[in-house]
């Protein structure tokens, strides 16, 4: 006798951590809709949509801007799979997670990596990152731009305009940070940028928008490669000078061949994902950047008030605060995890631990796309509240809404 | 002023290529329902049933059957990345274009790659690659099981059976045949399996599902390096025996852990995605995969008899033909680009054309998943005479219906 599987029926949630978060209804309809084959004119016609909407989100006049077809962690790679070369020297400017993350792909892609450690909860000044350019001479700088286990935000466009000076590639990890805060890719001289979609873009975790500029592309056709399978014959196999991509599924000399007008099979493009992102670029669009970037600095100022009316101490250093993610550090005596738990499974509201040395130390609570709403910011204020005197700790009580709504009214 | 995009409105296309195929409605219901967090105990829950049922649509007992959070290709990737290491040999026996990318991997995993190359539209006697196996000593065999790109199928159970009494492992590409027709990992003592979700599944492209037994998951194991974002101070660095996985994203030792009751952080999964493939599964298994299989293996016959009736020949050796992908050889005189353009805009039908040296010489009609029904292929019958006259084809017309509506009263 087969075992019968329960119906799909997932709980409502408010979804307050740094990603995923929720997704816009209009999106999760278009993942409904029925599928085009990957091909088809209507289906390319959408991909190219897509491609100029993700210009626009970018802030850049880049030919290349497409989604990679898996996490955000897939389009890292990609990009560092495509950009270094085995023996490359890389400098990693590392201020949490994250740029671990950026430190371990580009090991191993092969390359020399230097990382340049700073104390977390701080970000870089420019000087410190220009500096060990100058001393490391790397082809590559790879940083982080929203770190989200700390909260941190770091300043690009100095570093940025150091690289490009020095003929070094720049590549920005904006997982955390596009769709909700300015990231401006040619402005900063920012040779390769990695998206995500699963956090300010609320789309759900699937695909990786990239851009890169045609300094990356130089690289990345110096190592084209023809796959195998794709030879007429007749055809020479092609010669090439430089070391080949070493993914086949990540290299971007082949997926900007099938993204470009030569539409070369590579892989099925995900075409529900793709109806998913597509209707979340336009919403922003129709949103507009800057309104974006406001609604998000809105709903953080009346978070942070909350949180601090209620006696809480945010963590890091607040003059390099990642706006879309504030980090709480969690009171003396008080379980994190117990009153995560409560959260979620009283008032349906999720919020996030931290990694590594902030494992236990401190709460990260998201305000992010479709979640960063005044209703969504006063729910898990009042929550938090209830959760925190259930656990015995002493709050002023009733003083977190109080100050999240005076913001509001300002 | 923005440009305005379109709203999303793709037209009812039915679609008869060899993937990807229509999903299901009840799976794209389930794409579109609120998102989970990954670590919510009630989405960790839907994976957990997905990694069961996994199992079963495998026929196996392996621990880890779970999917890569990318399209079928990633899949590959993941797992001949995984297995291969720098300087294995590896034995890929070629009948069609999915074997060329086996090789291609491969070697961009450092492999030694052994082709055996059989001519397109023939598969091999297990005994040739056998034989091949006693000359080259190969730590691994790779193969496809359903080539789509010429519509054979590789009978593999010979061949597992002798790379077992070997210790070679055994990979192979089901993407094409899991949840269409038997793929019975244990009984035919195969390693490693990669399925594909948007064709027999009739799930969207976007996942992978992938199974590996114990044998597979040592050579894993004996490689595995912990992520350098993931070490806690006092944690010593991992030391490990075997060359590293040269992917992160596609690194089955972090994947596993990550599925596994350790739960340790890696991508941040395709909840949406996950729901779909989960419902896929579901459907699948409330048929019952005899059934499923005998249901494709009716529509075909359907196919066929309607094809021949109208003249056209089936390309191909008929003892290898894989029974969810029908070819048919362009007729002499005709565009064959041409008709499949008619199919679409008149039609709303596609079907595909094929690769390499088949370009122009094929069409190939897929009977996959949720779009294996008497429905489409009567659909694409009677469209396809009608096409095929407009294009000054002599064809007897009314046949090919009537040839199919016989098998289906049989």
């Amino acid at each position: 006798m087969m075992k019968s599987y329960r119906e799909l029926s997932p709980s409502p949630r408010t979804i307050m951590t740094p990603g995923p978060v929720e997704v816009d209804p209009r999106v999760l309809r278009a993942l409904s809709y029925p599928i085009l084959g990957q091909f088809d004119p209507e289906f390319t016609a959408l991909m190219n949509d897509t491609m100029e909407m993700l210009r626009s989100l970018f802030q850049t006049d880049n030919r290349w801007a497409y989604p990679i077809d898996g996490t955000s962690r897939s389009g890292i790679e990609a990009v560092l799979n495509s950009l270094i070369e085995p023996g490359d020297k890389v400098l990693v400017p590392i201020y949490g997670r994250f740029g671990n993350l950026l430190y371990e792909i580009a090991e191993r892609c092969g390359a020399e990596v230097v990382a340049l450690d700073k104390e977390w909860g701080e970000v870089f000044e420019p000087d410190e990152v220009i500096a060990a350019i100058g001393q490391e001479h790397p082809a590559l700088v790879l940083m982080v731009h929203g770190e989200t286990s700390t909260g941190r935000m770091q300043p690009l466009e100095a570093i940025g305009k150091a690289c490009r000076e020095q003929g070094i590639l720049f590549v920005v990890d904006a997982v955390a940070t596009i769709g909700g805060v300015p990231v401006e890719t040619d402005a900063w001289c920012i040779d390769a940028v990695i998206g995500g979609t699963q956090k300010c873009l609320s789309v759900p975790s699937g695909m990786a928008p990239i851009t890169y500029n045609d300094r990356a592309e130089r690289k990345i056709a110096a190592r084209k490669k023809v796959e195998r399978g794709l030879l007429v014959p007749g055809d020479a196999v092609s010669g090439n000078r430089r070391p080949a991509i070493q993914s086949n599924y990540l290299d971007l000399s082949q997926l900007q061949d099938y993204w470009g007008p030569a539409r070369l099979n590579h892989h099925t493009e995900m075409t529900s994902m793709l109806y998913g992102l597509r209707e979340g670029l336009r919403i922003l669009l129709v949103e507009g950047l800057e309104e974006r970037f406001a609604r998000h600095r809105r709903h953080e100022a009346a978070l942070m008030a909350g949180l601090e009316a209620m006696g809480l101490t945010l963590y890091g250093n607040p003059a390099c605060k990642l706006p879309v993610v504030t980090c709480v550090t969690i009171p003396e005596g008080v379980d994190g995890e117990a009153v995560r738990s409560m959260l979620l499974s009283s008032f349906g509201i999720e919020i996030a631990s931290s990694f590594g040395v902030l494992k236990g130390k401190i709460w990260r609570i998201g305000t992010m796309g479709y979640s960063c709403s005044q209703k969504n910011v006063l729910h898990v204020l009042g929550a938090l509240e209830a959760v925190l005197i259930r656990h015995g700790a002493a709050l002023p009580a009733g003083e977190g809404l109080q100050a999240a709504l005076a913001v509001y009214d300002a």
